[in-house]
């Protein structure tokens, strides 16, 4: 069944390429509307995946998170009809010259092909996805969670109808319906098929894709963010600083997990801080230092070693307390995802040192860890946020879902 | 031990990536001064390779492949010298601004960390890559082949006696020297290291780094290209590119390996090109409609249909009949390896289609395939070529051993 999928969506992925940017904006206008008119048979299979996730158990927030109504469907649709504002980055000409050979060459942006991506839950990515993959001329294959098959399969049925409206085939954007997990497995050796593959959830489907997977894989969207607070840090607007990559939304992956401080202002900074995320409702993990120093206002629980290493994705936050900026640097180094990391400080000198000597995919100087983010960078959309060092690092905009092909026009022209 | 080689790399990659290009070009004049001072050291262990290969059974062609001398060696040096002279993509800005939120925003181009490269036989590899790596700011784990491990030895041994000498880790190169083929497995699991592997050598390596590796590949410089000779083609100047595409150094992976012929200029142009290619010593592989029209002179044996599908490496070559150009693009998408194809034609719309429709790392009009090469290309130098779509693709010069970090400048700037 995949092979036919593969097959179907190669097929399809030539045809994409060839579409110029308005006939791309119009298939994905004939989808937006066709999502909201044919709205009652994806909130019905919607409702079948609520009603068994319940009964499988499901968390009130996890529900809230999976449910869609009228009003969800309308707000994808519109998301759908904001990506054709966006400009569309194939058939741009990245460079190119004339040889000493006489032959004329020219790198021109082009659609990877078929892209894979593997989700988890949230129903609105089947249509986000879809949606960017199509603006780009790529051909998507796509896995949603298991809690969500029925309503993924119908989003994708409706995606289907509008593609054929438009004289596409239905092999562009495809899911696959089984919740059987073999079928994961399966899809990671589709190499022969898919281009590129972005898994998009946990710690667990990122190490499955990059142990399994024989198709180039973009992982991410893993961060255990650091803000380090120097001993030059002014304290007050380092507080608001925290609060915001703590508390704004403490489960995205650029929510700062560690705050590391500058031993010499410890004595002055860690009671100001237990203050302030007393009254956010913060939890603070602190380290041999910090349990010794501090009694509260906020709660304050020893911070095990594992949690160095693992995203809370909640209130909590470890307070380490480092010797100076070399010692910051290498917590990072060795605890870190690669994905956020800030410095609080005065000394120029040190975030010039900040800045270079962290290896992570963005670094920010008395900022928030939270500007992590297409929409924030200027990107107009965001597939991912990759960790990894190819192909594309941090906010993934439409740009890194092309690559490039060298075009050389000779005039029957040799290899000397 | 691989353990200890990866921690060793990553650590020298921190202090490579703050080196300015003066520092880096002064590491790279003495590597070169070295391999000459201490060609001794290196020969001999060359000479120890070639008896005990010689004692294997290696052809002299392949002998010769493997064997240094004083000439060689300094050609090897030079080598490097250019390197000094190309320029360095670290550093660079490559776009950026003041973002609405306040925060300024930089992406700034950085080495990729550490890469690890394993290559076959030829020895001049070791430097070639070692001063690529060195001059774009990153540590190298190299493997090379197992018939040269100790010139490989010997040469690294040399490469690390010059970066101490400018203070610099001898971490930053590297080599496996065991011939332990088990370490090659071991070190496709680093990917807590290694930050990009760059596998140099048949299909078969790089199937095994593509199924195996944790760490992200680039897989290519497997050529199975292709020339459509249109029925607009004129037929002498096409005899001329097909000769060099296919004799002017028939063993690299640009080389034409099956000759796609219009049904309607068939039949002048088959007895033309068995001509020709019979003076060039080449034997024709011709489909059945070949077989049947074609006599001589050119040495003729049926195709085998496997061998569409893999690279001759020598003067021979497959000629196959095509209804039209819709046949020649769907030939070229089921057998080629997506590396160089060509169509030589008059016909505009026919040249337009096929630099639009094959999905190849390059694609040229009326041009022989043989220019897919970094210095054809003003690389400048050339790393590998490429044939996967992510982060580069055809030929890799020094900009595709860098990756980004974006930086943000705040004034203590939080996401509203």
């Amino acid at each position: 069944m995949l092979e036919q999928m593969g097959k179907a969506a190669k097929a399809a992925s030539y045809q994409l390429a060839l579409l110029g940017s308005k006939e791309k904006n119009r298939v994905l206008e004939k989808i937006a509307d066709y999502l909201e008119a044919e709205a009652p048979q994806i909130l019905t299979a919607n409702e079948q995946d609520l009603l068994e996730a319940r009964r499988n158990g499901l968390s009130d927030a996890m529900l809230d998170r999976l449910a869609l109504n009228p009003a969800r469907l309308s707000a994808i649709a519109n998301d759908v009809r904001q990506v054709c504002q966006l400009a569309d980055p194939v058939g741009q000409v990245i460079d190119g010259g004339l040889l000493d050979s006489g032959l004329r060459l020219e790198r021109r942006r082009v659609p990877l092909g078929v892209i894979g991506v593997i989700y988890e839950a949230r129903p609105n990515v089947t249509v986000d996805v879809a949606s960017l993959c199509l603006k780009t001329g790529n051909a998507a294959i796509l896995r949603g969670g298991k809690e969500t098959w029925r309503t993924n399969a119908a989003t994708v049925k409706v995606i289907q109808q509008a593609l054929e409206e438009c004289g596409l085939p239905a092999g562009a954007v495809q899911a696959i319906e089984s919740p059987d997990r073999a079928l994961v497995n399966e899809m990671l050796r589709m190499d022969k098929y898919i281009d590129m593959l972005i898994p998009r959830g946990g710690a667990g489907l990122h190490k499955l894709c990059r142990e399994q997977s024989t198709i180039p894989v973009i992982t991410g969207g893993i961060g255990v963010c650091h803000i380090f607070v120097d001993d030059s840090a002014e304290i007050f607007p380092a507080l608001d600083i925290l609060v915001n990559a703590k508390t704004q939304r403490p489960s995205t992956c650029n929510t700062v997990e560690t705050v590391l401080v500058h031993q010499e202002i410890a004595e002055r900074f860690l009671p100001a801080l237990s203050q302030r995320m007393a009254i956010c409702g913060v939890t603070l993990h602190g380290d041999e230092i910090v349990m010794q120093v501090l009694k509260g206002p906020a709660k304050l629980v020893p911070l095990k070693s594992e949690e160095l290493d693992n995203e809370f994705l909640s209130l909590d936050l470890n307070v380490v307390v480092v010797v100076d900026i070399d010692d910051a640097i290498a917590h990072i180094r060795q605890h870190g995802t690669q994905h956020s990391d800030a410095i609080l400080t005065r000394t120029l000198r040190n975030a010039d040192r900040f800045v270079n000597e962290v290896d992570s995919s963005a670094v920010y100087v008395n900022a928030s860890t939270r500007f992590t983010d297409g929409g924030q960078f200027g990107l107009g959309a965001e597939v991912a946020v990759s960790t990894q060092k190819l192909h594309a690092r941090g906010p993934m905009g439409l740009e890194a879902l092309t690559t490039y092909k060298w075009i050389g026009y000779g005039d029957d022209t040799i290899r000397a």
